[in-house]
Order: structure tokens, then sequence, then C-alpha cells
């Protein structure tokens, strides 16, 4: 048995690589981490890693996390910039004795100290982006919007579980700015006895419920993941508009030992990947049916025009 | 019904201050906020605030964290240096609509921005503690000590609730590390409906196991804060001791909605402060006996001592 899930269709590729890995009996943080990376390493996704999308000051500052369901252990980062791959920073810290949530500057001296890969993290692409929102915020302050974390639970065959989630951020956010990512039972949670959940949507809310940990400590109660995120997520938006009268995007996954999976969000359009020894990797559309969440396979006209959106020619205006 | 719970003795100046503004009916945010105010003012106190203890870099790098419990506001600072007070940065990042999270240099230009008192937070006694220690350290590699943070949980009487923390971390710290004092849930965690919880220890422990949020939780469930805190306590210290054969120093308090209070620790020598509308100002110690922790009143001669110990004169080793 083995398995993993992550948020976005963005996770594809790197669900793809991750599952011939666990397919031959690979270690689910090697994983998890060699799939985080993928995304971050691709330049056309916005929100995560290389071409994420930058803060107020035009600079991409990223926060990631990873999480040892083993063991607890737990390494994360937040506000750091110009390194290539946050998450492997993040697994890093998770061996440190202590120390293991580093940010800004820190962060960044611990990554160049430990030899981490620099780069320019802000793409000619990413700096379009940000002169086009500059212009259309003269005109119209709009809602923020694009912040799609990459978060991912993954099971070996050892039945080892990890967590890792990897994200740029909220678009135009302040610097600084620190969301749920690399918070733990926010972001995510895992316990390789139980299961884990990840997040994505808006960090400032999921960090009002702890929803990763939420559901992770449902499951152990035994329920089964779907129930599980259906629950959390209904739960935290209604509290959240009783008592702020409104609630956040918020979109979460979750993967027990035993394989079995979920996700559930209080949006439309979400999609997430999944890949178990019974299933192929397969990108899932949620929609919302009487109160329900469920999936459909993504159809490859979904796919081809994903793929072409997220390629295609941007204008500066 | 007021009340008012706080971690360490340090807390009780600002305790006794904030109980008048409670009494007098006096809001649950100015209350926890004045309180733990004073103690970063106070010099002495070399965990919090003014006097805090340096990280590796001899830079006194501080998180702080306030939470509305009306409305699950959270404003939190990380690694924040030389401002005098960050629970008033993080009360202030409680009100914007999003990047509730700051970091680093990010969260220093905030508070620049907004016109927070600028103080240079490294004390002479700071340094003469630095000194020693980096003697201490040449002969002996000591594990971490120092990490101290005050939390407080306030109750007013129109039955809002609050949390706040503020801390310097572990002494010798990584620059940039964060703890669990700004992390949501791990922390701290209140709702006005429920109750809150605040926690003192290793952070990088405390953030495995979201200990406040899951305290709250509960008191939902119709636990005392005392049962809650023991139990939460007692489950995370046995988690970590199996999934890795130990567990960091942790204490947590906790206060309803109805002004009963809790706490529980894994250490010898916790002592907390509570004051509620028939208890006065009162520093308590935490004694465990057949796996309970009760609760001694801190003797004369005790209190006495403890401050004796903290203003002593420091020799330069």
């Amino acid at each position: 048995m083995w398995g993993i899930i992550a948020t976005w269709r963005m996770a594809l590729e790197g669900v793809t690589s991750a599952s011939k890995i666990l397919k031959e009996k690979g270690d689910a943080g090697d994983a998890v981490v060699r799939a985080v990376k993928e995304v971050e390493d691709f330049p056309f996704y916005k929100s995560v890693g290389y071409g994420g999308l930058p803060n107020e000051e035009m600079e991409v500052e990223l926060d990631a996390a990873y999480m040892n369901g083993n063991t607890l252990s737990i390494g994360a980062v937040g506000a750091i910039k110009d390194f290539a791959n946050p998450v492997l920073i993040a697994r890093k810290l998770s061996h440190e004795p202590v120390n293991n949530f580093l940010v800004g500057e820190g962060a960044e001296k611990y990554a160049h100290k430990n030899g981490f890969e620099r780069k320019n993290m802000l793409t000619e692409r990413a700096k379009i982006h940000y002169h086009n929102r500059s212009k259309e915020m003269e005109m119209e302050i709009k809602p923020y919007s694009g912040h799609d974390t990459v978060g991912m639970i993954c099971l070996d065959q050892q039945e080892k579980m990890t967590a890792a989630t990897s994200t740029s951020g909220l678009f135009m956010k302040r610097a600084g700015r620190v969301g749920d990512s690399p918070v733990s039972g926010s972001g995510f949670y895992v316990d390789s006895e139980i299961g884990g959940a990840s997040a994505t949507g808006l960090g400032e809310d999921v960090m009002k419920g702890c929803v990763s940990y939420e559901i992770v400590r449902m499951m152990k109660e035994g329920m089964h993941p779907q129930e599980a995120c259906e629950k959390a997520v209904s739960h935290i938006n209604a509290l959240l508009i009783k008592k702020r009268g409104k609630a956040g995007d918020m979109s979460l996954i979750a993967l027990n030992n035993k394989g079995e999976w979920g996700c559930a969000t209080n949006i439309e359009g979400f999609s997430f990947v999944v890949a178990t020894d019974s299933l192929k990797p397969t990108v899932y559309l949620v929609e919302h049916e009487n109160g329900h969440c469920v999936f459909k396979v993504a159809s490859q006209q979904w796919m081809d025009e994903y793929m072409r959106s997220r390629t295609a020619p941007l204008e500066k205006k």
C-alpha cells in the first residue's frame, strides 16, 4: 500500500514522479519532497517556487514546510528569498534538534551555510504580472487573489507518512507576511499512525481553525478522510461566517494510513491530484452537490486548457 | 465575571494592572495587552521583551501574538528586532484584513511605518548573560535553556476573551528562529464562546501537537480547563516520548468563559498567576501528585527569593 495526494492540478507531474518512487518502495520523505520540488521548479506556476508572484515590494518571498509523521519532526521556512527549493531547506531543518522554523534573513543564512541552491526566483513573467496588477490597482482596489499553495500528504510502503507544503503566498502581500503553509496544524499535519492533511487558501483564515490538525484528529477517532475533510471545512467556514461575516477560500486534502483519501473545499474550481497503488496519478475537479463535495476526473479538454492558459504569452499592460 | 491567567510569576505585576481594568468593565483586549506590555518592559525578565536573552548573533529577536476570541482575529510577529512592545504590534496586525502574521524585516517595516516605539532591546545584563554563556559553551555543549514565554488568557465582563503571548525565545537560538508563541493553535488559541489556552516551553515540541487548540477543543466538549490541560499535556508528552524518546518542557494554562481555569506542566518548578472577580492576583506553584498537577500558593519567602535572584548583580565570567 502506498499513496500520495496533493492540492491543485499543478502537482500532477510531481505526483507522477513521486508515485514511481513509492511504487519501488522508496521513502515517503524522498517522494513528497521530490514532488514538491518539481512544482517549485516549474516556472509557469504562479504561486509556488520559481515564477511565484512577488510581494508588494516585487520580491518573491516563499514559505514551505516538511513534516515526518513517524517522529512528528517539523522543518519550516517563512518569508525566505532567492533559494530555489524552500521545501528542501524545510526538510533539512526538520533534522535539527531545535531551531526548526526559521524565517527571513535568518532562514537565508541557514540555507546559505548549508549549501542550498541560490536562484533569483523573480521571473520576467512574474514581473509582468506585478506590473499589470499595479496598473489594475491604480484603477480599483480588488481583493487579493492567487494564493495556491501546493500541499501534499504521502504514505510509503513502509507505512511512513509525510507532509510538505510550498508557496509564494498572497500576491502583493506585505514584506515578511507568513501564511499557514509553514504553520504546523494549520497548513499541514501528519502522524504516520493516523494520516495527514494539508491546506490551501487564505492562510490567515486557515490559521483561525488549525484545520489540518483538526482533520487528523477526526481521522484518529476513526473518521474516513472524506468525512473528516468535509466536517472540518464546513465547521470552520460556518464559524468564520458566524463570527466575522465571511470566510476566506479554503481547500483541504487528506490521506490516512490505509491509503484512503478525501478532499473538501468552500470554493468552486478546486482541483487536486491523487495516486495510489490502485490508482494512476489522476486530476480531480471538485463540485458541490447536496452539501457534499463530489469529484470528477478532469477531462482532456480541461487539462489542455489548463496548461495552455498557464503558459500563454503574457502582455504588459 | 472576569478573569485572567498567565504563565510564570513574572506576569504578576501585569496581571495586577489588568485585573484593575477588568474590574472596571474594561476590555479584555486592553487588559491582556497591558499585562503583557508590563512584562515586556521589565528589564530583569530574561525571556520576554526588554532584557530578553539574545540569539546566537547577540541580537534579541522577539515573537508575540494577540488573538481576539470574539472574531478569531489573530495578529503575530516573529523574529522582530528592536521594537519595545511586540505585543502591541501583534494587536495592531490583528486588525488588518490580511497579512496578519509578519516576520523579520517586513515586520519591522510595518512597525516602523505604524509608529511603534523603537528601542535597543539588548541590555547590558543580557550581554553579560551572552558572554557567560559563550564561555560555558566553550567548555561544554549544554542543552538549551531559558524559553519562558509569557502567555495569557483574559475574560472581561462583556464576555469577550483574548489571548496574548510574548517571548525572546530560546537563548542562543539561530537568527530567524520562530517558536510556538506566534503560531496559532500551538502558542495560543481563544474563542470567547468557549475559552482559551496558552503555552510556554520548548516551542518546537509544542508545535508538534497544537496543544493550545487541543485544550480549547476539549473545553468545547464540556471539559473543565484543569482536566483539559492535564489531558492535553499528558497526551502530547506521552506521544513525543513514544515517537521521539523524549519530550521538551511544556506548560499550559487555560481559562474558560465561566472564569474557571487550569494549568498543567511536564516540568518541575512551573509558576503561574491568576486573578478573577473572586480571587486577588495570586502566584501558584505547580507540583505533581498521583499523576495530577496540584497548585500551592507561593510563599512570601519564595516570592522574595524570586525577585532577589532575578535582580541580583551579574558578574562577567
